[in-house]
């Protein structure tokens, strides 16, 4: 029997499913399991993006345009000047997903001896993707203490060799909630100048800033629009996941002309995704109020709740739909596991995401959980009860 | 500004997609243009299913799960028993079409300094995809001298060395149109065996195959079942392209593991697309009946059209819907330009891919063409006409 690749072998496990196993164990067994450790959101998709669906006339599901439908495109345009970035559709890919835009961006400008410095924790996900692109990540830590700020820029300068080919950033974050600011991404810029790298940026979740903040894209780096890949999905922004439909962005005519020759190999997005994704567009604002001040309400529910756990510690994130947590543990993967395994208060659960699986540097985020607040507030509180016992009772507890 | 990757560079362009804009010039002057350059059938999706689609009641288009809805993987299985091949639903992972099932064999089989054996011309896309993958290509030589066969066993095993990991098919083949016969196939399976390398096969056109000849599938061979991992499409069988949807298959539990790692990296497939897919296993044996009639009618007036024309020769294939022809012309792409660019006969043209593309080897498919008869029998005899027009005033004629 032939064996499978180093590059298979080296691929992570995603921290966010790995424990999926022992989550379908604990519903056979009858217990509750509130899923706190994947970002799908259980809000509806807007109605009149699910109707564009169910209304299209097209006899021949076609491939689309590799860089996606035009009229699509076209709308992209207009969504994205009302977020005050200027764009042409030939600007545009439309992607599987977000994902297939990271790879985009990957293949199109690191060889497998470039390395990409990324603030940590990350999306575990960007580890995957590096694996696959055989380009490697170099992290700089960000910590729990100041809510997972944007490291100082001389911890960048400190690891940036000649290797080094591009920064990439999730703002809002995925997985500390953090909303960099319009000075820190200023200051990020300066040693994109200053080095001559690409700024990759990771914005899916641009719609989901709290308590009156607002987000500044890299697109609005004038000094650097040459640097610059967007990559961004209409996944969190409409509860849309499933569609697979993101978008790689770039003014640099030459990276856009690469990324298109991957594009052309995978000849095209979905086609249902993408009618769904063009009529999104005209969602209206009052779908994403009510979004915003449910997730208010959610995250306020879970960081207050922590806050109030003995030996806890959560920042209260600005954006996204997610925190990380300080909890009195010995390790995080085995607390997880055991809540899942050997844990019920009431008949119910919570499943986490540990936040090792964020972090490429070993035993960072040891005693730190990831939390996507994506259930209805009553849930979310009976989770937390769940964890407030859990942590009673957890023998592994500092 | 930082320049892109040595990747980027090395990334062919797409001989199928890189005559559009002399296509659009010509569109543009008003002449008519017979796409006879990709494979995009002019075919209805089934009407079931796209009424699956339209009545679908989801509220949230949710992730799935990352190797695919199980109910759609259960209906594949009795899709994959209905022609001969037996499996369960965790053999099976839901892909991004075709595409991505490439990238996920390449990626768990092969490292950076491994090679995949693939009788060429082929797939022009497998270029892309090992490219992407730092994986080499190396072709052995089939001819259109004997249509296109499998070449004989000893080319394999003249260039087999320690790097040799797999060997990759594609039955019915794109772009030859050749249909492997179990012989050929029987002959494979012993170096796969002898040599103890993957087989991966392309199987997308399974139900294309005419002039009462069958497809026999590599999951049929029972001495290497641990070795292939078969890659399949919805795209061409249902006319469905823009789904993006394809089937990664294998028996072998640890490929298929870690297969899965790649496939939750990108978390799932599309939602619509597979419910696409499922609905379409219940489209009746007729609409298939059909289709196979009109692809042989199609067929038929390609290559007797071709063969009819002085100097011209296009062996018979029997199944896909692809045929390569030699052409008494210098060059190929400089061919398949002229006639978008300087030829119109009557006020129209002809697109069509050169060969050139679907080789690795330079020069190899110099005099040869690619034809895709995904149009109606009336518009191929007019774009037959163009094509003897054109042969009869080309300057680079030989």
């Amino acid at each position: 029997m032939p064996s499978i690749s180093k590059k298979g072998q080296a691929m992570p496990a995603s921290p966010i499913r790995k424990l999926v196993p022992y989550a379908d164990a604990a519903k056979q067994r009858g217990v509750h399991v509130y899923h706190l450790n994947i970002g799908q959101p259980d809000i509806e998709t807007p109605e009149g993006a699910r109707a564009a669906v169910r209304n299209a006339d097209i006899r021949v599901i076609e491939y689309t345009h590799s860089a996606g439908l035009l009229s699509y495109r076209k709308k992209l345009v207009e969504y994205y000047k009302s977020v005050g970035i200027e764009l042409t559709p030939d600007e545009i890919i439309v992607t599987n997903g977000g994902s297939e835009g990271i790879l985009f961006a990957f293949n199109s400008c690191l060889d497998s001896d470039n390395e990409v410095i990324i603030p940590e924790p990350f999306y575990a996900n960007y580890n995957g993707f590096s694996n696959m692109s055989n380009v490697k990540v170099k992290p700089v830590f960000s910590t729990i203490d100041n809510g997972f700020a944007l490291p100082p820029i001389e911890e960048f300068e400190k690891i940036i060799t000649p290797k080094t080919k591009a920064i990439m950033i999730c703002n809002p974050n995925n997985p500390t909630g953090y909303l960099y600011s319009k000075e820190e991404l200023l200051k990020l810029s300066k040693i994109i100048e200053k080095y001559d790298l690409f700024l990759f940026a990771d914005e899916v979740y641009r719609e989901f800033c709290y308590d009156g903040e607002h987000h500044f894209s890299v697109m609005q780096l004038k000094d650097i629009e040459q640097n610059v890949i967007l990559l961004d999905s209409v996944s969190k922004r409409y509860s849309a996941c499933g569609v697979r439909i993101g978008t790689f962005i770039t003014k640099n005519k030459e990276v856009y002309n690469t990324a298109m020759k991957f594009a052309q190999a995978r000849l095209s997005p979905p086609t249902y995704g993408q009618i769904l994704g063009e009529a999104a567009i005209d969602t209206p604002k009052a779908y994403f109020d009510t979004v915003i001040e449910n997730y208010v309400a959610r995250r306020n529910c879970v960081v207050e709740a922590i806050n109030r756990m003995p030996g806890c510690f959560c920042p209260n994130p600005k954006g996204a739909f997610y925190a990380v947590a300080r909890l009195p543990i010995d390790n995080s993967d085995k607390f997880c596991q055991w809540l899942l395994e050997s844990f019920q208060y009431q008949n119910k659960t919570v499943m986490l995401a540990p936040a090792t699986g964020f972090y490429s540097t070993p035993n960072k985020g040891i005693d730190e959980v990831r939390i996507s607040y994506c259930l209805k507030v009553a849930d979310l509180q009976e989770a937390m009860n769940c964890l407030a016992e859990a942590l009673k009772v957890y023998p592994g507890r500092k």
